[in-house]
């Protein structure tokens, strides 16, 4: 009998999903181990990659067989939702030909060269060339999936980084949180103005003891040593493979808090990824369920779990043991003001839980704008400080610290950043019904015992990967669809109770 | 007007090179970085980045170009010598079939982990059954790319590592140095036990500036930091890819001299590896000309330089600073004496230069008679011992230490043996050439400036790449064929002199 049309899919997936974590890994290189030296060669080894694996999603074959494989049916559930991410992996794939994939690549490879000396020198008209044809490339890949996959073209761009969201629902959440925040933040900013400020613990603490202190706590939150790594790298992230996890941050020695939290955040990531199922490694079904949920996971970690006062009276004594802290500085109720503060800034990625959506609220608005064609790259930086003005009362003084500061259009990505909310949101959701499940889940952090909240995310988020739509798994896990409730009492019951 | 098959050749393994690429820096993480559990995962990306490799050069497409190419002509020298080694690429590529080529990689896979186990334990028996299911599945390859490329099947196999290396060659040059070592051997250690023995300086060498002091004299020595690092490994080597170089060693804190000697070894690997010719990136004639030009460079610097009395009167100051020696293990006539010590042992790794050819014309003794099928896996143990006895007047106390302790062979490494000493024969003769063209070399070395032997071996060796044959190459550098006598000159001079 010959071989199913499905299993000869698994086949070459497995192919396509070994391509893509060894480019995992020299992504994760790049940003740790690479000499300046060695960026053009690495460059053509992803370039390589990448398009080898464009080929063989796109070979006639996998069509072929996509189309077979539907016809046999016969397939359990796990089998049916690989089935269904095969095809969306092919159909985004072939929605683009390759003339315009390697276009936008070297497009978005120059005008990320460009504005990262733009950016510090405050001169977007440098960059904006080069910005302008990417967002043209962009447009144009906008258009070609929207056609190919029944979408409208910022839809098509949203649907690569969150399978099945929409921007109409999108929208109906960010409205919802952009009359909720300002108020509250109002409130918030007087409410901390009238209690003590937090102390600074006073440095220098040295990068070996900071990085001591991460893979303590790292450990104890459930990182496996045996399956991961932490290093340095400019900026935090999680890379490699689930078997793999290369976790990286950041260290000055004149403060240990950010490198610290980013560090758990990154935790947050590298526990999804290692917890995906063992029996689905390589096959798209047993791939992490798009970025919202991701960052659902990292920021349910950091934002959920590693600012409570519970989890810091746990970790205030790991903290000043590790520094030989003494006094106010280090007790658990000044480090929890500390990692709680509230501060309206102009840096998205300085930004505070409360602040944080209403940067992304901004970037959203301008970015489907920009796809729409209702705004043109030259009017950006008028567009952006005008809408600073109106979401947070700010003025960047230049566009480095404006419309320059983040690195995503001008990698091409347009589509990605309402992920990060809607990761605060889930994060949020999913931790209110982790807790009403499981009792122990909330006195375990008191106590530094992460294994009940573990458990729980392994079962209804880590081990279910890419089985079910991103809405399904939400309301599975939580029993109903994704809204703003949990997020605002979360930060109710934190900065105003 | 249609693209040159020439042209399209070379965008074919442009590919094929940047995939070996990756390849090559994910076996440095493999060696270096990866923590143990990511073991199985990594072996699926590089098994998939070899099929994918052996499949762009064995498709049909590419032996229709080879053709086409030939037909074309036109070519200049550079062209034409690429074109040679893609045909020798392809020739050794597809004169196996992909289920065989799958079957020995599962079977070395296997057999390497035995044997990890089995050495320490001095447990042959466990070993060779899988030991023989290699050796059955190499003799299958020699002889299936002896009939494609009309040689024996061990030439064939030497041919892989040895591109144009010949049995009836080695024998040639083996013969003469088993005549010649013994002897000389038995003089070397009667002189030696007249004279004063090394005094080893007393430890602890902290690690960090064992490695301080390693990229301190690799810096001198011409290694680029912006195109390279220096990391650690069990064992050292030199992995990555020209633009991007990755030197690794190993510490102990008792003793500096080995690790240091191996960052110098490997260095020389380095320096090849980057002085390839740019414009020749990622092409078969672009490629180190073979492992005996390799290993030739890394003995120049080690053997020929390093360990020389100049070079230690230059670096004995850096070496006393480094750990704070002081007194007469630190003056350079003690370095010169601990640094050139010879001493039959059972180890090949740790062997001198005067006894390692002995160790390599043993093996290369033995791994002709498996596979000519004289001596079977079975009989091994026995044959390498009567061979350390005749040789080297030593017997291993256990297999572990005898015919377990390299791991080529349980690798599937048949051929490359002899590569050690015909690298160390290519050192002497083109060390030997290059300070009779110019005098700036020896004295350069005095004073720790290696420009001169550098811009040399640039020119002679690196930059020629694989635009000549292996002799061609030596014989232009050197006016000669390779022969013994400048090897043996070189350790008459310094070890009787």
């Amino acid at each position: 009998m010959a071989e199913l049309a499905y299993h000869r899919l698994e086949r070459r997936f497995r192919r396509i999903g070994a391509l893509g974590d060894a480019a995992a890994v020299l992504h994760w290189d790049t940003a740790t181990m690479m000499p300046a030296g060695g960026a053009d060669a690495r460059g053509d080894q992803l370039a390589e990659l990448a398009a080898v694996r464009h080929g063989i999603v796109t070979a006639p074959e996998t069509a072929d067989l996509l189309s077979l494989a539907e016809a046999e049916g016969g397939l359990d559930a796990w089998q049916a939702a690989n089935l269904r991410e095969m095809k969306r992996t092919w159909a985004h794939a072939s929605a683009v030909d390759e003339d315009l994939v390697a276009a936008l690549s070297r497009a978005t490879s120059k005008c990320e060269m460009v504005w990262r000396t733009a950016r510090p020198a405050n001169d977007f008209a440098s960059v904006r060339p080069h910005l302008e044809t990417v967002l043209s490339l962009v447009r144009e890949t906008a258009e070609a999936k929207g056609t190919a996959l029944g979408l409208s073209p910022y839809d098509a761009l949203l649907d690569q980084y969150e399978p099945g969201g929409r921007a109409a629902d999108v929208d109906v959440l960010f409205a919802d949180l952009e009359a909720f925040l300002p108020p509250f933040l109002a409130q918030v900013l007087e409410r901390q103005a009238a209690g003590p400020a937090p102390i600074r613990p006073k440095g220098p603490f040295p990068v070996e003891r900071q990085k001591a202190l991460a893979e303590r706590l790292m450990a104890r939150l459930g990182f496996d040593f045996d399956h991961g790594r932490l290093d340095v790298s400019a900026h935090p992230m999680c890379g490699g493979v689930p078997d793999d996890v290369r976790v990286t941050t950041r260290y000055t020695e004149d403060d240990f808090t950010r490198s610290l939290m980013a560090v758990l955040h990154e935790t947050g990531h590298a526990l999804y990824e290692r917890g995906l199922p063992a029996a689905w490694r390589g096959q798209p079904a047993g791939e992490a369920r798009g970025m919202s949920v991701h960052e659902s996971q990292s920021l349910l970690v950091e934002m959920q779990v590693c600012r409570s006062a519970p989890f810091l009276a746990f970790a205030a004594p790991l903290l000043a043991e590790a520094f030989g802290g003494k006094g106010r500085a280090w007790q658990p109720a000044n480090l929890h003001r500390l990692f709680t503060r509230v501060e309206p800034g102009l840096i998205r990625v300085d930004a505070d839980e409360v602040t944080y959506p209403l940067h992304v609220i901004l970037r959203t608005r301008l970015e489907r704008a920009m796809i729409d064609g209702t705004l043109e790259v030259a009017d950006l930086p008028e567009a952006w400080n005008q809408g600073m003005k109106d979401l947070l009362g700010l003025v960047p003084p230049g566009d480095g610290d404006g419309c320059m500061q983040d690195i995503h259009w001008y990698d091409g990505a347009w589509g990605y950043f309402p992920t990060y909310t809607l990761g605060a949101l889930t994060a949020a959701q999913l931790f209110e019904a982790a807790q009403v499940a499981d009792p122990a889940i909330a006195s375990g952090v008191f106590r530094g015992d992460f294994a009940p909240l573990n458990e729980w995310l392994r079962r209804h988020v880590h081990e279910r990967a890419s089985l079910l739509p991103v809405a399904d798994l939400l309301a599975e896990a939580t029993g109903r669809p994704l809204d703003t409730t949990a997020f605002k009492a979360h930060v109710q019951r934190r900065y105003l109770a």
